[in-house]
């Protein structure tokens, strides 16, 4: 790791303007992440504000792109605030692996990847060169709870 | 691993009355899993009895959210078959890290939790901790074979 | 390794007649692949030929399911090709891991695996045993640029 990329990850995020939210509760059956090795493995992720969807509906329908974009962050704050509370900090995060962006999307909407490019560029504002991920971005049906997009992570973190 | 973890998870299946269904067969150009260290990746499985879908169509038109969970149950059973046929036996299994549940869903059905919950909660029951995974469920608009429900894993064993 | 496993890819890929098109350009805030420790994530993969997509729409509808297969087939052109440039070589594959294959599906459309198979079945012919992989297959309701279908791919290279 050189000087200029020291890890202060929230920091980052702090000047952004961004406040992580509360993490999502551990519900009955399954867990918000699971580590295997070195590995991050975040469940899905839903635009949750104060425990309700900012946004429902379909993209291309319900909401525009820029919409889908503005919750596709809100997912993602979801996700790091998940990683902090598994990690204790932003700075356990060595490399986004793969985020995987699911849009509930209209019969005619195609533009998957803008509305991903909400949170994958968020991550670069935030982790740099460690940000830049593999991505999939894709059209679902419908989602759980009616949420217009679901975002699916896997993190290297330190050992 | 403490004593009152001991992982006696096939009798904990018998316990519950379940019987895992014969594994899946090997098809021409795909396996049934591949494990790569640690991680044992799962093809997607579908709720077949005896080479049949115990269950056709959309959850929310043509099936019950509950039939859907008893659905994911079903698709779950044979998941574990390949991870016994894969290692020898479920106690091979250190933790279940990532299950996906792909349901096919109706225009307005926003359950895909509910289904997946089927195949959550079983697998706590079966393994108790070691069961507890991080999740995605969403809508696909169709799945192989107009199956209702597709379920993907991925589980770490032992070394 | 044995002897008759040596591995030679790109000269079985020209065998076949195929070659690699020119690896997909790096996009703003993602990348083609990331690779943590001896796995390769690659990001989702569309039947590109020459930066256009060689078929648009909806695999039942648009096109038929051998349409789909043939696009398949160029997607994972296209995925190997980020490979190459991610590895020096595909013979740095030890074992393609994972794939998935979203397909863009009409209503009435339930042969995501036959599309698959055209991706599945190159796998074996160029990487014979070790292009063997865990799959999924499953109808996405619309794609990035109405695209029929995307491939996404884990796979293991050499340490």
């Amino acid at each position: 790791m050189t000087m200029g990329d020291s890890p202060q990850y929230e920091k980052r995020l702090t000047a952004l303007g961004l406040v992580l939210p509360p993490a999502p509760k551990p519900v009955a059956a399954y867990l918000p992440a699971v580590r295997s090795g070195n590995l991050l493995f975040l469940s899905g992720m839903l635009p949750f504000v104060d425990g309700k969807l900012a946004y429902c509906g379909k993209v291309g329908k319900d909401l525009t792109a820029e919409q889908g974009q503005q919750g596709a962050k809100i997912a993602l704050l979801n996700a790091l605030s998940v990683v902090k509370t598994e990690c204790g900090s932003l700075d356990q995060v060595v490399q986004i692996v793969r985020m995987a962006v699911y849009v509930a999307s209209a019969d005619q909407f195609f533009e998957q990847s803008s509305v991903a490019n909400g949170a994958s560029e968020l991550l670069v504002q935030i982790f740099g060169e460690r940000g830049r991920h593999a991505r999939l971005a894709l059209g679902a049906s419908t989602l759980p709870l009616n949420s217009p997009l679901e975002i699916e992570m896997i993190i290297e973190v330190t050992p």
